[in-house]
C-alpha cells in the first residue's frame, strides 16, 4: 500500500464529487481515478460516507482555523478582524476551489451528516461572527443592525462565486480561480463592509467634525 | 390515465429531487410517492433527464417572464425597476421554495442540461440585469461599477436563502418559508440597491445642493 494513498484517493474523491455530485459518484470511480483498489479506500475511509466525512471536516477544520486565528486579533478592531478573515477565507477558498465548490453544494442537503457539520463548524463559526458584529455594535464601528440577516448577505457573499463556479465562467465570463478575480472580489466584499455594517457611522462622524 | 397525473410527477419529483439530490433519485422512487407506475413517468417525461428538463423550464420559463414584465416598467427608472423585479423574485421563489432550492443546487453542475439552460435562460437574465444597471448609470442613478461584479453580489442575494434553506434554519433560526422573512429580507436587498449602487451618487448630489 501506498504511503500517499489516502491523499491520492482524497484530490481523486473531491474531483469526482465536485464533476459528479456525491451521489453520482461511486467507490469505483474513485478507486479507478485514484489509481488504486476499492479495498484500499475501505481501508482509510470505510466507505463513501465516511470519505464525504474527511473532506467535510478537511474543509471546515481549516476554515474554523483561520476564523478563530483572525479572532484573536479582535482588539484591533472589529472591522479590521472581519476584513482580515474575509481575506483569508476568500484566498483559501480560491486557492481549494473544487472542495469548497463542492462542500457547499453538498451541505445544501437535509442529510445526517450534514446536521452533524453545521451542529459544530457552523455553530462555531457563527459564535465567532456573532461575537465580531456585537464588538463593532458596541465600538460604535457597524449600525445595529439583525446580526442573522447580516450573516445571510455576508455568507452569501462569500459562498456565491463557488457554488455558481460555472455560471461565472460560462455566463459572466468571470474565473474565480484567476488571481485576478481574488483581488477583485475582495475589495467589493471590503464595499460591502464599508457600505452596509459602517457607512452610516462615518457620515454621523462626518456630521459632528 | 389520470388527467392530472403529470403535475403529481412534477411535485413528488421536485420533494424528492430537493430531499436526496437528482442522483440520488431514482424514477422508482417518484413513481412510488407520486403513486403511478413508471410508465405514466415515461409517457410524460421520456425519462429522469426529462423530468430534470421539465423542472428546470418550469421554474425559468416564470423566473424570467417576472423580469421581462418588470423591465417593461424601466422608463420609470432603473433603480425602481429592479426593486420591482427583486420584490417579485423573491416572493416567487418564497411561493417555490422546494423548486427554487433544488434548481439552484442543480445548477451548480456542470452537466450538459445546466449549460443549456445558462445559454439560454441565465444569458436573457443578464441581457435584462445589463440594461438595467447601463441605463441606471446613464441616469446616473447608479454609480459607474462592474457589471459582472454587481451581479454576482445580486445574485447571491437573491440566491443564498435557498441553496441554504436548512443551514438558514439550523444554524440562524431563519425560516424562508414564512411571510415574515420575505419582508425582512426584501429590506436586506433593498438596502444594498441603495448602499452599494446608488449611495454615492445621493451623497453627490447633497453635496451639489
Amino acid at each position: 500500500m501506498k504511503k500517499d494513498s489516502k491523499e491520492v484517493i482524497v484530490k481523486a474523491a473531491i474531483r469526482l464529487f465536485n464533476a459528479n455530485g456525491y451521489s453520482g459518484t461511486s467507490i469505483r470511480d474513485i478507486a479507478s481515478a485514484a489509481k488504486v483498489n476499492s479495498a484500499t479506500i475501505a481501508y482509510h475511509f470505510e466507505n463513501k460516507l465516511g470519505l464525504l466525512e474527511y473532506c467535510f471536516m478537511y474543509f471546515f477544520e481549516r476554515y474554523i482555523h483561520i476564523i478563530e486565528e483572525q479572532f484573536s486579533h479582535i482588539d484591533h478592531g472589529a472591522k479590521d478582524c472581519l476584513k482580515k478573515i474575509s481575506s483569508e477565507l476568500l484566498h483559501y477558498q480560491c486557492e481549494n476551489i473544487e472542495l469548497t465548490s463542492f462542500v457547499y453544494r453538498e451541505m445544501s442537503m437535509d442529510s445526517q451528516v450534514c446536521r452533524e457539520i453545521m451542529s459544530t463548524y457552523s455553530l462555531k463559526e457563527k459564535y465567532y461572527f456573532q461575537k465580531i458584529f456585537e464588538k463593532g455594535f458596541q465600538r460604535k464601528e457597524f449600525l445595529p443592525h439583525s446580526i442573522p440577516y447580516l450573516f445571510i448577505q455576508y455568507k452569501g457573499l462569500l459562498m456565491m462565486p463557488f457554488i455558481n463556479a460555472h455560471y461565472l465562467r460560462e455566463v459572466l465570463y468571470i474565473f474565480p480561480n484567476e488571481r485576478f478575480f481574488e483581488q477583485k472580489y475582495l475589495k467589493e466584499i471590503y464595499n460591502w463592509i464599508e457600505n452596509t455594517l459602517a457607512a452610516k457611522v462615518i457620515e454621523k462622524k462626518e456630521a459632528i467634525l
